[in-house]
């Protein structure tokens, strides 16, 4: 498997653990991995911390030059907010694990530039198909519905 | 003046005087602030908490039917991830204080459904003026430029 992409799955795994919803993200400079988090609504009473924004936030406060040559993985398909700070920051990449069970605005993403990946892993249908079945009414809080 | 304009201008200031960038914030549901924040960068150093995400994620979980009602008020036209979040969140209406120092996704916001409603305040474009003059890196850091 993608090596970023199962640490997302990582990430996604804790989150779960927690008692939170099961989605990961990790953010990579260079080839290496240089932020990670994970969905934090139900851990922090949070309405902005999906798994990309906990990944940016951990990350800290990066150049614009940096932002614009990382790659942004997430184990789910970025919903509007998680794809307005990737177009904020000009990131020009996003590799996600599916976009089966969510798909956000891919196709606005793409005319806007970034380049999206879909690994259509098992491992990260199989979590929130799951989790979806498990708590509904978390979940559709979680994409606004 | 609005009086919610007034309180976001209120947090831009506050922002101001702990050395951040001076953007406010108030989320108003039935004509009531239930959540206020601003500009967090310096502060926390935070890549996610522009004075909207602050304002969202200070105002905790709140129901979908909840933000379908409410108006977002912010003292300066939304980026593309605050646009983003209104977005995610079925968020019917923005209020701004100004778009001349900086103009996010509006038009695309409008093709998505979204009222959005400019004051073109005075006290909210001088407060971005001087801080643009005062501290350009911070701000071009801020906007992913």
């Amino acid at each position: 498997m993608d090596e970023f992409l199962s640490v997302a799955i990582e990430e996604a795994k804790i989150g779960l653990d927690e008692g939170g919803i099961p989605i990961g993200s990790v953010l990579v400079m260079d080839n290496k991995i240089v932020a990670r988090g994970h969905n934090k609504r139900v851990q922090k009473g949070s309405s902005v911390l999906h798994a990309e924004m906990d990944c940016l936030e951990n990350g800290g406060r990066f150049k614009a030059s940096e932002y614009q040559q990382a790659t942004l993985y997430s184990t789910l398909s970025p919903c509007d907010m998680c794809s307005g700070a990737v177009l904020l920051y000009g990131i020009s990449k996003i590799v996600i694990g599916e976009n089966h069970t969510f798909k956000g605005p891919e196709e606005y993403l793409k005319s806007r530039g970034v380049n999206i990946i879909n690994l259509d892993n098992e491992v990260c249908k199989n979590l929130m198909e799951q989790f979806i079945a498990d708590k509904p009414l978390l979940w559709n809080e979680d994409i606004g519905e």
